[in-house]
């Protein structure tokens, strides 16, 4: 299967743009999987919770048609990040677009600095999605940094990580190769480039979005400023085989009775 | 205070100059930390159980005397790596000998390979030991890539991880720049140099020694064949602060009622 990590620059606020921005890198390229960035329809700087409410959506908006209907077209899955407004409450989360129509949501489980004062955090175990015999897993940004999130979805059986995020730190890329390595996946970890300055701050995020498979090797790794996608052939079955040495299975080798977690 | 991590080529089967060359390693570099290699005194690939045992000591044998010596004169902590005899059993582990006579063993929880063969894995969970105010774990070799390892002593409050390592894959030197930025701690990595033929193996080590900070900076690395003591100066306080940003604490953020571990 062909995966694809779309690098975007979303502006800030403009919904109905960054979704016709998104469809349209979409179908630039053929790929089985696209990954998008995370708040990639809002922008990621809100000036308040009611600010981010307004540019939030649910599940079942319409701006989710254009786009999953530009990966249903090619038989394609596509994640993307977006606020997510639940009645009262409002997500950071990622949407999972399957090729016949169903849709799922992840909301972010681990908040980065100022998202606090905006989101609620997840509060539901990262679960793991089959799609046409592939199974996914979803994350978001600063979950990354936290091994029990890749742990807990690569434990629950996925193939691929789908990684959406807004990096503004320097480690992250590199870290997800350890992701790799230490859970035998695959990753695709789809970053923005550009900035924001809105909020009283001023972010710049790191692109390099790539992906990288269970060995650890980088497949592809996007540039830190341009938009673009990029595309990496993979067999999702790798990720099936935990043995890092043909005497160590690092799945069977845990030992969950000695560790103090 | 001073870490040091001696990179040495432990010649097999040979107890006692290996010994030596330990204890004129450790006192050609003034430190407070000293930490060696896996299996620095008997070398790596035994071709058996009973040969192993041959080169395995107690944790009084009086090989760690001398090996205590060259640390106490200096007011220094040595961790080195060592097969350990204990009754019927035979363990790949680590022994801590303090400045006031102490000495602590840890018995390698993750076995790597043909290790299997020779020794018992551990069954304690890797401890946190106190020495002089400063809190240290040890970890030895393959245990790096299991992220719970490193975690647990972290989450139990170990400022440095000792790292013992005869690593033979290319992933490890890498993958604890993670395990010190997931953790916010130190992580001193002491590898073999040189290689071993025998028990119809041939292995090369990897080299790389290397310190590394909370935040992921390599403070001091090795190269990939030298002998050598390489030392940095660290606040060991450093790993007692687990922000990331000010709003991120590393440890609180933490969400085990989410995790399926």
């Amino acid at each position: 299967m062909r995966i694809a990590v779309v690098q975007m620059r979303p502006a800030f606020g403009d919904v109905e743009g960054n979704a016709r921005r998104a469809v349209s890198m979409i179908e630039s390229e053929r790929a089985d999987l696209y990954v998008l960035p995370e708040l990639a329809l809002s922008g990621y700087l809100f000036e308040s919770k009611e600010e981010a409410t307004s540019l939030a959506q649910e599940p079942s908006d319409p701006v989710f048609d254009e786009i999953s209907e530009a990966g249903r077209s090619a038989g394609a899955t596509v994640v993307v990040g977006f606020a997510e407004k639940a009645g009262e409450g409002l997500y950071n989360s990622a949407i999972l677009l399957a090729p016949d129509g169903a849709r799922f949501v992840y909301r972010k489980v681990q908040l980065f600095a100022g998202e606090k004062d905006i989101f609620e955090p997840g509060d539901e175990p990262p679960r793991v999605i089959e799609v046409e015999g592939v199974r996914l897993g979803m994350m978001i940004c600063f979950d990354w940094i936290f091994p029990e999130v890749a742990r807990t979805l690569a434990l629950g059986g996925a193939q691929i990580l789908c990684h959406s995020a807004n990096l503004v730190l320097p480690y992250c890329q590199d870290a997800m190769v350890t992701r790799c390595i230490e859970n035998r996946v695959f990753a695709a970890t789809a970053n923005r480039v550009g900035g924001e300055a809105r909020a009283g701050q001023e972010l710049t995020f790191t692109g390099m979005s790539e992906i990288v498979a269970p060995d650890g090797e980088v497949v592809v790794r996007a540039d830190v400023e341009s938009e673009g996608v990029l595309v990496a052939g993979v067999d999702p079955g790798r990720a099936d085989d935990k043995q890092v040495t043909p005497r160590n299975d690092l799945f069977s080798d845990r030992r969950p009775e000695i560790y103090r977690l």
